[in-house]
């Protein structure tokens, strides 16, 4: 593992990105959400992901000159055409608008189309809690996931987060997708020979197995089975159908079809706390919430109760101290791509 | 079983209520939607709910003739103070409040505290709907879940809803707890002598158990672990934290403080949707997410696959043809408390 600064990671991933006619902008954007994920310990959306950006952007399937455009349809109603641009050059964008809405409405309400893949959710949620915003903001994603009782993907495992700025401490950061685990996770069972809990995957005749390498060949099961394809789908209906962006089957894969516009689509929803209260008002009550879930006895004492995001903010707090740990080739791969 | 139709099933609740002096206005929004909840086929947050409402109006437990505040704190964005209320009439007051902003600026949110048991969240995503409306709409509850690795009930089983209109035909409809199951399913399983799954529930230290009888003597587990744990949270920080109502373990059961104010708070997201394209625009789209879904090859050929909420509004057509079903000592109850 290499140890690298936050600016001088975010300046390698811009540079990157501006090497391949990406705007300054929008190479900023993509490396500040990026650099955002590997500060969190969110490595699989860290700036692992420039080299896919940049193959993209250079076989045509991101559109590096991209014109963002924003549209007002309402006071406190904004759609973003991301014009095929860098996905999180598209989410900044709109996460920007949203802001700027709800600083004078109380709310503000951004859906972007015709995005990409733009990183992890939670970089966009603590960007909004340090400016006093608490947001409810994601993504749809291309398919992985089968319908409750079906035997194929139509459904992305489409990621949402929910924030609430807690002024002077954490914010509460919960970032999450949908499936039970990630796919690595099973990967890691099928080499180890171990069995997985029937509760994660399906075979691909969408039965559910305890056999990771059925697993591999089949589907990601949502959490709460039907209730995670529910929340799924709503995921995408609000960042997919409803923003004007491709939905389920409609979205394109950025592995299997890296040449091609994603069309994904994104939500922003952000509320003015200050017009609730006080920044004491607020605080108070933040304190008071997250002394409540860590008082809770534990059923073991070695593992105390947790508030979402803590671990994720301790890792940002950390490395921002004292330097990102990167793996050596992601790095290596990143620098000769700067060059 | 009994049945009734819908109007006789409204005035029946509505008269019961206005005997224990609730207005007639306040009465008759919890008549509307807690027969709503019957129409789904929602039976525990049916009219079977009056009588503990009549009693907690009786005890003083909630206030009778309470004066709903709304409060503009900014264009789009309302607080609602329920001044404990019957549950559904401070929703119903919260619901028509974000719609009018919503038609204004596009999106409106209501923000209620001082309320109580609010009925099921599907009624008020339905007329939301019917009006054109998106909506994200969630309520907080008195605790009955452990936080993950947690032994004492710290967080509420918080129902969220999500919505989109479809014009012309049925709306997607998401209205769910966060729990695995109800424990409803679990008292089943105890009765029956039969284990249940180790994801449903703890025993009362924490851990994981198939042992019906353990369970019910411990907590009911959220979907997907820590996500659904996660999640629960969010629904309280934004209906109750946020809204300046109780939260955690400052919110009152209704079962075991009848004759205190409960302290719920609630929130309502509403969009519209028709600042986003025509009707035919949105009615295209959601026809082709449905099919979409219903075009899903099944796992079991005899089990299609489902869109959320179905089978409740396929209930509700059905019902308001033929009549609501309901059990005879339930309706048997209600006219006692309506003569």
């Amino acid at each position: 593992m290499a140890r690298i600064g936050e600016a001088a990671l975010l300046e390698l991933a811009a540079r990157a990105l501006r090497g391949r006619r990406v705007s300054p902008e929008h190479a900023e954007a993509a490396a500040r959400i990026l650099v955002t994920g590997d500060l969190l310990g969110v490595h699989t959306h860290g700036v692992e992901r420039v080299s896919s950006y940049a193959d993209r952007v250079a076989s045509g399937g991101i559109n590096a000159g991209a014109r963002i455009n924003v549209e007002r349809v309402a006071p406190a109603l904004a759609r973003v055409d991301g014009n095929n641009g860098i996905g999180p050059a598209v989410g900044m964008r709109a996460l920007r608008e949203a802001m700027a809405i709800a600083r004078d409405q109380g709310v503000g309400v951004a859906l972007a189309r015709n995005s990409n893949h733009f990183g992890a959710v939670a970089p966009y949620s603590l960007i909004g809690a340090e400016a006093g915003f608490a947001s409810v903001i994601g993504s749809n994603a291309s398919t992985t996931i089968a319908p409750t009782g079906g035997r194929e993907a139509r459904v992305g495992n489409s990621p949402i987060a929910f924030c609430v700025p807690h002024p002077g401490a954490r914010p509460f950061l919960l970032d999450m997708a949908l499936s039970v685990v990630a796919r690595a996770k099973i990967r890691a069972a099928a080499r180890h020979g171990s069995a997985i809990p029937d509760t994660w995957a399906t075979d691909r005749d969408g039965k559910a197995t305890t056999d990771p390498k059925a697993a591999l060949d089949g589907f990601l099961l949502p959490i709460g089975a039907h209730k995670g394809y529910g929340l799924a789908l709503a995921v995408d209906l609000f960042a997919g159908l409803l923003s004007d962006a491709a939905y389920l089957t409609h979205a394109r894969s950025w592995q299997e079809q890296p040449d091609e516009p994603s069309g994904l689509g994104h939500f922003f929803i952000l509320i003015d706390a200050k017009r609730l209260g006080g920044e004491a008002w607020l605080a108070g009550r933040m304190t008071d919430f997250a002394r409540i879930l860590h008082d809770t006895p534990p059923a073991d004492p070695s593992q105390p109760v947790r508030v979402p995001g803590e671990i994720e903010l301790g890792n940002l707090e950390l490395q921002r101290r004292e330097g990102i740990e990167i793996e050596d080739a992601v790095l290596e791969r990143l620098r000769a791509l700067a060059r």
